[in-house]
């Protein structure tokens, strides 16, 4: 089978050639038919990651069909279509997962950094991380649900904001186009934050009812013009932009993070008093993934992708990693997808 | 000014001449525009209600125009669009008043039982039982949204079910054809449940995703078969229909209530103990009536209506009671509304 | 090694000699010190439970020692204190485990009905079943905080109820004894109801600030005037002293049910129009055991127990059944309790 | 009347004699026998708080008695045992306040700042920020629980941390010492945080059941060695020690801020992915405070303070500003108190 590997940390993937290997005990084996990019995936190739090693190949938003299953998996059988996003299996064990937390598994595996992921032919992975695919939602779009999708649709849907609310989207990318469509859909008052006059039409025909220019605006006090938000996702990673958002908040309302910037949030504790609150949000497991997606084909969401072959998962990465991707670049396997 | 005032428990409504009285301190008049009609203006038709006292003018689905402001009242200038519903104000110095919680006043009056209602050209109201309307909203299709309305969006929003979860509204009254419409726009795969297979193309069409004839199948079971419901809110008030209701929730579902039917419920606990609630709910404050508003604007939702003259209200009542309206009928004044 | 079995429904249960069987993957062998008798355990002896078999060893209240670890279980080792409860394992496969939600597993086991139970020197359970011991605690008295323990102390913890609320228990039996010290240790004003003036003693003492006679007062009435309760946690299985609870509760009060009557519930819908709810409960998972020990060392909150050798299992049996055991009564295996 | 007022920014508070003058509509006055000392008094002393306009008489934590009840308010008497704390007064007509969050209210008033407070021998009041002492309460030990008490119980009861969870209390001063007692009597196992290895045996006194000194470890990590934090109150305002201890929480564990830093909280957001939460929380409102006088009488939690006669405020005020109080300054008028 063919894959895009990294073999050293910063240098261009490798189309390698590989044995097919059957799935052990617990697990199963995916005929991968599409794979997105995450920005995500550049923890491996710059190896920046505690526990990776190379080579490994990338890719956490992989959708195909089962072909093979392991020993004592029940729930998956040949046929299935199926996905896999970044959280990757868990221990079942830890205090954590006997509590049923299984995110925060404290032996949790991610895929494509603990295991190969999906820029390949097929990929190996435990049963508990893959997800059901509905019918009526295609490969190439159920890819980039599996990670960007169930991250915003599963923070928004666990904020505790009420149908009505008013709710903030900042950043309009890969993350934030569907947490627009997802905010609309779910019946929030939606305002979407980015930079530059241009992405307003884009975040109006997404489902906001109102857009706010971070490059013109500034974002807490023109959020509160418009009466404050009671909740707002941060989905850009830009940790001087997280920190002006408070302001921009209703008493009572929360600010939820989704985006991990490198940099230290500066938060004013006076500002929070009135209730405010700060809560981070991590992604999910795979029934959270089979929600997001029966959520997006009940309410008609899609990403909004651009697909390359598997074989030019360099020129793809490097379209998402400069922000030139709009929104998503998926890899696809000729003839699955 | 001209009211439709109950004179004798049982009687029809009699139309009679009245002066138009100042408002007092802590009160405002309304110049009434349109009043829907509800089931529960029978309680004022047959004096069946504590403390009620003849004659009195039924109607709590009141929309119109502030025209005189009492002593004390800031929130209110003349010429502001507004709204009462059932909620017709509170004491704010009872104990849960004083926690915020106006909807369990223990002094809590009701428009068009403790004071005169909507069946009029003008009526008084406490400040606080009054809410504005959005300007994108006409007076007749308001009426209803301030008691039907208000019911069913604001349990909806505080029932803690998810977007995505499966909800079931059982009855496509009043009350259900707009709580079908609520919770499609909120995100939710929505389930009718309704008598007849004739109602099957309306609820679709409201927005359900799916339907039960409740004459044909059993309401539990076949909310069963469709993976169980994670609300279900109880809109007809059937005690018995209600009973087999809770069959029909997945573990950890919840049963609401916004229907009391006269009958008592007749509840397993053995099917509860699997995490299963059962929660009465009782309409909304001004506010909530507001939020109602503003949310029936921005997802489009709408009652449907028959509009009859003031002076028609027997006749309007009469289609109401025996459920042959389609599906509420509001009393209009003439040039107003 | 010596059980005591149940072969035939209605009949003595059997002192029995089987071999001790090693334990599956997936499993653990413990030597049991004491177990204590539930009323559930009724369901063996009457074969009154769907899919049991007999012969069958009751007993699901088990405190003991690991001594024979299975394939693929990292969690324990031999020598680990630890008990097993109600909950006899889950599949991790279904829908509901998959969620976390392992309390609802479609394919749950129950300890002593699905397989043999803590009756005998030893028993078998798989692993996601047991609950480590803290030191601190004895084997016979954490034999009965597995079972009437988790579900008093779990459904009292996840109510919703606040530190100063009221919280009425309903019941002083083998489940409200642990409730009513519970609720005083977690901070709730405490009310016991009960039959009888004797009893109020025994309440104070465990640390009501109210008592109730049920038979010289009507439940609902005399909470309504303490001030109404918050919560009231129905531990003693009466339907119709159950069905006369919710008249007792505050607008937006709770009755938890733990307690499952034969009969049904009557429960008038208008009355909890108020924001009102009944929400049924069962028991909790191993960790929920662990989290119950850990806060009975923590608060000092025992069960009253009275013990007997595991020979005399019917005699103690019958002293359950017929209530009058004081308040619990746990076999014990000679020189291991 | 004598009062103890602030003339000028910075100078001693002066011994005034003033006329007693009569509540208006909507206020009472009060007979004041005790008035705490609180940080926030310096806020007058210093002149540095938005709208305050000196001469003012400080005190936020008043106990006293009604003397004097203004036109229209019926839930005061005179004779009725009362106190006032830092929330005084809300407008009612505000959207929050419609909305019950009187602790949102947009036109908020604050006692001692908004009007004199309670370093005097008489104070007027809104009705709605007079809270009804408990008979079994001492007007000095009364005072300190009406701002500190308030503020620590009142966001340690809607924190959503569980009897038995681990909760920790960052600082044993004013508010720190009730915190403990309150964690203590909630049923939650209680971690304190403080500076010096000398502070430890009077915290397990107050209830903690472990202790860290926050010079000899680091607290995020002294936290995470005991298993991490459910639950972590900020009582002291030290912008650099609160940023620290986001690290000590479990994931899902939620930082509870009621003090508030002159500088900026350092937050990584990175660390808050796991679930983690910050929440903002100020005091409470005049039924909070009777709820935390009813819970200081149930479970016996009683500020630690020394009593100072009103003429002695400045000595009393420097005690405290230099943390030599142990723990909390009460000025008294004698034969009141």
């Amino acid at each position: 089978m063919r894959v895009m590997e990294v073999r050293e940390a910063g240098a261009p993937l490798v189309l390698a050639e590989r044995e097919i290997s059957e799935p052990g005990p617990g697990e199963v084996r995916i005929e991968v038919a599409a794979c997105g990019i995450c920005h995500s995936d550049a923890f491996v190739k710059y190896a920046g990651y505690p526990g990776l090693e190379l080579p490994r190949v990338p890719g956490h938003e992989v959708a195909g069909t089962i072909d093979a299953v392991g020993e004592g998996v029940s729930v998956w059988k040949i046929g299935d279509r199926v996905g896999v996003g970044w959280h990757g299996g868990h221990c079942f064990q830890c205090q954590a997962c006997r509590r049923g937390h299984f995110i925060n598994c404290a032996n949790a595996k991610i895929t494509g950094i603990s295991h190969d992921g999906g820029y390949g032919e097929y990929m190996i992975s435990p049963w508990e991380a893959v997800a059901r695919l509905p019918d009526d939602i295609d490969f190439v779009n159920a890819g980039p649900l599996l990670c960007a999708g169930v991250t915003t649709y599963n923070s928004l849907r666990n904020s505790g904001a009420r149908p009505g609310d008013t709710v903030a989207i900042q950043g309009i990318g890969g993350l934030g186009h569907l947490a627009v469509q997802y905010a609309h859909k779910m019946g929030f008052r939606t305002v979407a934050l980015s930079r530059g006059a241009d992405k307003e039409a884009l975040a109006r025909e997404l489902g906001a009812s109102a857009y706010i220019d971070t490059e013109a605006q500034r974002s807490g006090k023109a959020l509160a013009a418009l009466g404050g938000a009671d909740l707002i996702l941060a989905t850009a990673p830009n940790a001087a932009a997280i920190s002006a958002l408070p302001a921009g908040l209703k008493p009572r309302g929360k600010l939820m993070l989704v985006a991990a910037p490198q940099g230290k949030l500066e938060v004013s504790a006076v500002r929070l008093l009135s209730g405010k609150q700060i809560h981070g949000w991590s992604s999910g497991t795979a029934v959270d993934s089979e929600d997001t997606l029966e959520f997006s084909v009940l309410a008609d969401v899609r990403p909004r992708i651009e697909t390359f072959p598997l074989e030019q998962a360099n020129e793809a990465f490097e379209l998402m990693m400069t922000n030139k991707a709009r929104f998503r670049a998926v890899l696809t396997i000729a003839e699955r997808s």
